[in-house]
């Protein structure tokens, strides 16, 4: 019986941690003994509904340099897409359309990286290979700075991402010290609907620094008033208050904290204005201090140069845990993380099946969070701790991280 | 006779390498045969005013850790001030005061490192020491991420900030080439009246990415028309276009493009728009494609776990240098440095009197700016190249950079 190939494919959101996770996936298919080629699709489904694909076994194989630049290169090697597919019901022709492509290709297992909305995508697929009586494996792999996959312990890409926000508040808070005046910094960070990101700031705490002295995530009611107490009261203690915000936070009728009104730039156009920026507003005719605010921009998903070992090493072992749980027969799962302790820091490696994570979102435990919802507590702190852990060896050349060459993804598109 | 204490201090905005200057400056006064103790003064000369001191020699001594921690912590470990001495013709009590402070440390030279308004308290000081004829030297130690300052090659800190932004932009085009759709995004870089460090994005192109695409700097009027021309020319060629934008552009009367105008947010406030910001929703209503703007927020001058390695070691011997000049009898001057080559990449330490570099400020020359406007050339690339080279290798624990202990810059004031 001749071998069958595999598919992979990434979608979503960048993380640093993605490639890693693929090169799990080109690994372990080179090793093994029951598939043959790692077929990559551009642009997640979209580059199956238009047969682009990379031979990934050809481009990557298991050439340990290949791999390790792989592991470290920002975002999506193979490119992404935020695409839903219908459900097979209404309309049946695009997942004809891409299961004839897995004939085509010869495909034994189809895995797909990527967060919330790709777990969707592999639901749909499971369930529609399962009507079709199809023998393809269909597994995901998570990925997400958000973390707020349910099931598994936490998602790759996140730990990276909280490496980069702690160390980003630590250098913050040097840079704001430095002067005699009173004075509030606040720091936006990503995170929609869940606050783990935003939480993750905590771990930046040393001997010296206490900074963020108040943390505000989406899962607490914000109030306004108790906003400006809480600072007005650190501003008792301590000179220079640093708040971390998530993007995310909404006042107890689920209005957004960030929406602007009727602000107009000199064009003309209306502007909405951050969570961050209307709290420096907020501070600033509140209180008669020094104010700034910081919104920590992309690179905290993509500033490959601070990843977290931890994080890396497990997103490529889940690359090539998906593959052995294909070649065990496992389909309409994804790949979870089970933490068995945290001191020594330990974890498991298992699958879940995908109906009970797609479409659902995990937020913080109110009981994780402070009773006057301005920080965090111990037990958060204590599992986020390990996943920012250790540092990856990041190869330079002319002064600058050396990353995989991407130009396959930006050809001009016909438009 | 008995050897005279230093004195050293920091001013200014934060630089990740305005320490390595500091870091050089301990260690010389350890290693001088003329100096006994070195002191720093906290908060610049207002701790001069205020008797705020460290004795650095205690502290950090010749110790070979201390040094290369002090070396890689970002920001300012005696803190900052920005305090502008009056002339000492209008009032010379200032004056008098620092230099009985002087007299009661028993200083024979003072150090003070910083940028252009630091080098105008140098100049101030040196003149005043002329006038009474006191015998203290007095040296500049030069530091700016804008790298403005005049008669030296370039600055200490601009280097590592200039990496970051290399850095920054090839990660942000990791970022950005992974959807197939066509894009603008535009990133705002620090330096309201030099382009030095929003041209070295170009650092960042490399065989797979011509990112950043376009690059405006202050140093050329802006013309919102032609920009928009530049915009859809290179969308004929590249789906997603990179844009690096100095947050100092201007339009030929001078006027901003970063300011807004009545914009209002919802706590009432009037909010001033960035200039990325400003292009970002000016492309949004002259082109139909997804735009996106990301101000590089202040790490670009205090993420150490990013410095450029020529830049932390220059900038350490030019703390040294300090010391040396001085010893040999040097005063009212500021070190600077002079490049011997690109190819191999050498340069020399001197010195400079400072009346020719107190508040005169450097600016790009216009023919290393493309005619266009919207590029730099190849002259600046050679001059730019050399200056990101080399990693530091800083030290993490726990997952995060380790950096000095600066908790007595953060005690609380009266207030």
């Amino acid at each position: 019986m001749t071998q069958k190939n595999v598919l992979v494919a990434q979608s979503g959101g960048p993380t640093v941690a993605i490639n890693a996770s693929l090169a799990g996936v080109i690994a372990a298919t080179c090793e093994s003994n029951n598939y043959n080629l790692c077929y990559g699709a551009l642009n997640g489904v979209t580059g199956i509904l238009d047969s682009r694909y990379l031979n990934l076994t050809e481009l990557i194989g298991n050439d340990s340099a290949n791999i390790e630049k792989l592991k470290t290169t920002p975002a999506m090697y193979l490119g992404s897409c935020r695409h839903k597919l219908p459900k097979y019901e209404d309309d049946s022709e695009v997942y004809e359309k891409i299961f004839d492509q897995f004939d085509k290709l010869d495909i034994g297992a189809f895995f797909y990286i990527g967060g919330n909305d790709s777990m969707d995508t592999v639901l749909k697929l499971s369930d529609y290979a399962k009507k079709i009586n199809s023998n393809i494996k269909i597994i995901g792999v998570p990925k997400t700075i958000d973390n707020d996959l349910c099931v598994t312990d936490h998602t790759p890409g996140f730990g990276s991402a909280a490496k980069y926000i702690a160390a980003s508040i630590l250098e913050i808070s040097h840079d704001t010290y430095i002067y005699k005046v009173k004075s509030v910094t606040i720091v936006e960070i990503m995170g929609r609907d869940a606050g783990w990101l935003t939480a993750s700031s905590a771990l930046a705490r040393n001997e010296y620094s206490e900074a963020p002295h108040l943390i505000y995530l989406p899962e607490v009611a914000f109030d306004t008033e108790q906003f400006i107490e809480d600072v007005r009261e650190k501003l008792k203690t301590t000179d220079n208050v640093i708040v971390a915000v998530s993007e995310g936070i909404r006042d107890k009728d689920g209005e957004y904290i960030s929406a602007g009104e009727s602000a107009t730039d000199k064009f003309g156009h209306k502007q909405l204005s951050g969570a961050g920026k209307a709290l420096e507003f907020l501070v600033k005719e509140k209180i008669n201090v020094k104010v700034r605010s910081v919104e920590v921009n992309v690179l905290q998903r993509c500033a490959s140069h601070l990843a977290s070992k931890t994080d890396l090493d497990e997103s490529f072992e889940q690359g090539k845990k998906a593959v052995s749980f294909a070649e065990e027969g496992v389909t309409a799962s994804m790949v979870i993380l089970k933490r068995i302790s945290n001191k020594p820091y330990t974890v498991d490696y298992d699958y879940a099946v995908i109906k009970n994570i797609a479409n659902e979102a995990k937020s913080i435990p109110r009981e994780w969070i402070n009773s006057k919802g301005n920080d965090i507590k111990q037990e958060l702190y204590d599992y986020l701790f390990p996943l920012i852990q250790g540092e990856v060896n990041v190869a330079y050349s002319n002064g600058l991280p050396t990353y995989m060459n991407v130009s396959h993804l930006h050809k001009r598109s016909e438009n």
